[in-house]
């Protein structure tokens, strides 16, 4: 499977574009599209975990925009994991609109201590609910 | 020479990060920072070729936040060319305050046909202003 | 009836809160909020003309904020027009969350010229679309 | 003196307009035009008091937009304050671009506790700092 094929368990969402996410050229900006896929982490990882992450931070992002993003149409997101280190990890994005993927992103967050800011290893308990989200999970079994 | 060391002819601006620059977290939200590098770009732009740009497209973005950006110290951005393709060029940033860098941003974007929005090779214009703005101008010599 | 109370035909639609929109201080920055509210405009203004308006412009603004608006409770929006003037019209709008209301914002915008970017008087098509939007409408009877 | 003249002794800043300000009307948002008056605001409470304000929230705004703001220009912000009450103050700013005033606006500030998010009574020390800046101490004099 490539790695930016969307995995069946993908959590998935729709997103609300708002008329101001436009910039002069009429389609979303791309760094508003940013920001539309941090939203739908967050949501993913309420979903995955209960609860609103608040000791993290995005240390790498690799953004490929395939289709500009309209004003109007329903943009669907899809998020799963595509890496588990020891004191990060990787989320998988896609955003689709009208059934065409505009854009696939890769975000590598830190898990950090809230007092000193330092990143510390992933806990059992965030490991332990990343898991299943991986997109390897989709394809592991005995026939492979 | 490495691919994210700033060539000595880099184009400089100071960029004005606004309280509302902040999330949550008390630092400049990653995707903020991909506006603020988005503005060194257009100015960079601007200096080398005399316009503001209309008529490109961000196709694909790589980031690396190496430091939290905070409101407050001066951002200093350095932005230059490292790769100039067909139809696309790819925008070195970097993002420094304080003397630390804080993040490196590269930037690929594809000019376009204002009326079809296809891509269009780089007019001799635009490819003539590009090119003195290579990294590997700086380090082009005799003993290379 | 208070010029502030929502009348019971008002247009009504749920917004999207992002993590984003969050400031320092943890709930959405009062800016923010004002985009939220133009986003509930365009909405309002699709639903009763049937296009996303393009040729006006916010020309004042007045904004009570009563109760902080957070990342997480629905967020509903009831926007009526409240004024209609020759050249402008007054939209009303709040914003609550959990049944209490958050904020009440009225803003007028003029109609202009695309072209010219002057403003000019509205057109009847337009009037005729507002004109039953207006909060009064839903007192006006035998006995006014 | 109409209250919404710019007194001498109010607060100057330039305040950098960012491409991405701009919405699909090519100029600068009416609720980034706040975000911008925002920081115009802080960047003065800084200066009067000496550190960025955080115990505040905005109760209300009233705004008038006379100009459109342009992407290119310097935008020079005014801030002065217009007004002092038991536990709230208002701020008085103007935005300019070559010379021509784009926008007025009022902005009602409350004091908070931090912790209880109640408002509470302006600190003498606040008190103190703001009288100076009120836009009447221009026009005080023996005849009044």
């Amino acid at each position: 499977m490539s790695p930016t094929e969307v995995p069946e368990h993908a959590f998935t969402c729709e997103l609300q574009v708002r008329w101001s996410d436009q910039d002069v050229n009429e389609h979303v900006n791309n760094s508003r599209i940013l920001t539309l896929t941090e939203e739908a982490r967050v949501q993913a990882t309420k979903a995955w975990t209960g609860v609103v992450p608040d000791a993290r931070v995005v240390r790498a992002l690799n953004v490929s925009f395939e289709h500009p993003i309209h004003y109007g149409p329903a943009l669907i997101a899809h998020v799963w994991i595509s890496r588990i280190g020891t004191s990060s990890f990787t989320f998988s994005h896609t955003l689709s609109q009208d059934g065409v993927r505009c854009a696939y992103i890769e975000a590598t967050v830190v898990t950090i201590d809230p007092e000193t800011k330092q990143s510390r290893p992933l806990s059992d308990q965030l490991r332990a609910a990343l898991v299943p989200q991986l997109a390897a999970e989709s394809v592991t079994g005995p026939g492979n």
